[in-house]
């Protein structure tokens, strides 16, 4: 076998890129360990940067995304006693789209399946081979259990922080950074109609909380915990009483309905750099892992495969090295900036223990709360900041 | 002895207290421990907000400052190969002025002792009585080593961080919150013309330094060090090394000369709350700390007492509560909003020994010099918010 770029993973980052090259004439195989089903039903983040939006319509599959995602202008943010909102489309002229992760990936894999390049999923002993040299390959066994190589011209490595791809560019060298944070969210799906039109994000004495939706009948919540607590000790009762406790506001209800799914979600900041070894490149959660907080993770990887694509279009179309050769500063400059902006939010809302801690949160809410210039800061960030190529 | 408001402390919230209640036709006396020389030679803070300004001049003590005064329109913030310049007149309308902290004092006393009103140096002993009531007083034992009791209809605790009135306040209930900072600031004196004409904040792999002078002859300058770090084991040669390495930049060199003083200050963030027992009202360094990042320790003061000196002539003047009553509420969401920001600029600027850390400071960093939003939120904070009243 033999193609143009060999993607290892069908996740938004590999599937995105894939569309996009086909785009620009360039061929991909994209190799999947996992099957369509299971790719399909992981849920994920669901907050989409206008930059996002954009991307996905030109690339021809942001049908049902128009359709069906919800624009949010803004979010409001909550203390003891306060609710405020923060009017994005006002502070920055932008605003979010509320459209799961899972949707999007099954919008890429129907276009893929569609009239697209191959999509292969169930395959495993997926290992890059000669990646400093101008033709690498990727040994694979296929769903049928056959060995296969690939052949390619270049290869990206959007397979995840689980994936055989960082491994390989990290043994040439390089450096990772990486933070735990000591708080973990639960997370649970909902059969009930969200109780606000927009996200709340809550800092509470308790512990932070977050408001959010799959549609207009499905409530998505979240609840600070600690990280070493097991899902078996929270009831679903124990679970709303803890949502109704942190999101309480006079004149207010939180509406509860059946709980249909919970998990677990540590928290985790991680950057790996260089983001490329010779023909490999990594995009997406291969390279770096942001806690949710802020809903940067999948913004970060379509922006990754953005400037990556027109790098290999640039590449194996015009036989010109630049963008390559900058692909992964440029792309590193975007990622310090949501990883910072990650954290900061995520410091922000979670309650450490530190008493000196909350005050200095609440008098940061405080400061958003009530100064456009802090606001717009947040906004700035919040909705993608424009794509530095 | 009898007066209507009794100061504990001329350092300059005493001073200024004294001066704007004067000034209002109400009596006061000044008590202090220490000397008129030791009070005067008392090196700290130089760089005064706008509000500060408008307020010494208001009092009819800005003279001097107006003449000899520095106004800066910004400040040079720097990480290696990059020196940026935040234009704060440009960012929000305001600017800051270079006065050290000493020259205001030294300008309040003269004043005072001019035709004010009294002012005690070197009294020892002092205790402030009765303070839940309407008639507190304070014991104290004069210069001359003769016991005195001055009765008062309220008591202003301007002593400081070590004072006796804070104990006087949190004996009968509140909290404080307090963080002692991994790192200190070594400072000098320099008989040298300052090599910049606004002052630079560097941050360094080496730690943290600032670029700061008293008048166009003497340089201020400060250099993040262990706190653990003895000044004996600082040569002036090292400590110039030190200096130059972190201020590096091309085309530019950091002009030395004689170290007439040297020091090494400990950083800390401390609150007490709330700022009022009964007829004692706390302001300044007695009530809250705050590290030197950012300078906003005498402007802080300064602000305490321009709510304080209006509550107690509501409360002498026209017997009305409301401002004393809600004078600690007042003066603590400024203070936090002050404290969240001087800890906000210490923990961008100062090396902790995680790189993680350091990356998370060089992209908020970026950020401050790359987005007008980010550097106005840091102009607006700097040179300070307006009052609250």
């Amino acid at each position: 076998m033999r193609t143009q770029v060999g993607i290892i993973g069908a996740g938004p980052a590999g599937l995105l890129l894939s569309r996009l090259l086909q785009l620009q004439g360039i061929d991909t195989v994209v190799l999947e360990n996992r099957s369509r089903e299971y790719v399909e039903a992981r849920i994920r983040a669901g907050i989409l940067e206008q930059h996002t939006v954009s991307t996905l319509i030109d690339a021809g599959v942001g049908d049902r995304l128009q359709r069906e995602g919800l624009p949010h202008d803004g979010v409001h943010l909550q203390y003891p006693g306060t609710r405020h909102h923060l009017d994005f489309a006002e502070l920055c002229g932008r605003k979010v789209w509320l459209y799961g992760q899972s949707e999007v990936v099954k919008d890429l894999i129907a276009a893929q399946l569609d009239d697209g390049p191959p999509l292969l999923f169930d395959v495993s002993d997926v290992v890059p081979e000669d990646v400093d040299g101008d033709s690498p390959r990727i040994r694979f066994t296929d769903a049928d259990g056959t060995p296969q190589v690939l052949e390619c011209d270049a290869i990206a490595g959007t397979d995840g922080f689980h994936g055989v791809s960082r491994p390989v560019v990290t043994a040439a060298g390089g450096r990772t950074w990486e933070r735990t944070y000591p708080y973990a969210w639960l997370g649970i799906l909902a059969d009930v109609a969200p109780s606000s039109d927009e996200l709340v994000y809550a800092w509470h004495p308790e512990g932070f909380a977050l408001l959010s939706m799959r549609s207009p009948s499905v409530s998505r919540l979240y609840l600070q915990v600690d990280p070493t607590e097991k899902i078996e000790d929270w009831s679903d009762d124990r679970i709303w009483d803890g949502l109704s406790t942190r999101f309480a506001l006079d004149g207010w209800e939180l509406q509860t309905g059946p709980v249909t799914e919970k998990s677990i979600l540590p928290m985790r900041s991680f950057v790996s750099a260089p983001m490329r070894r010779g023909r490999l490149f990594l995009a997406g959660d291969a390279a770096h892992i942001v806690p949710p907080t802020g809903a940067k993770g999948l913004n970060l990887a379509v922006a990754d495969v953005t400037l990556l694509a027109e790098a290999l279009v640039r590449l194996l179309a015009d036989e010109r090295t630049d963008l390559v050769d900058s692909y992964s500063d440029r792309a590193l400059a975007r990622v310090w900036r949501c990883t910072h902006f990650s954290w900061w939010m995520t410091s922000m809302f979670h309650r450490s223990g530190d008493d000196f801690d909350a005050e200095l949160q609440l008098s940061q809410l405080r400061r958003v709360c009530g100064s456009e210039t802090a606001a717009r800061e947040l906004a700035e960030n919040y909705t993608g900041l424009p794509l530095d190529r």
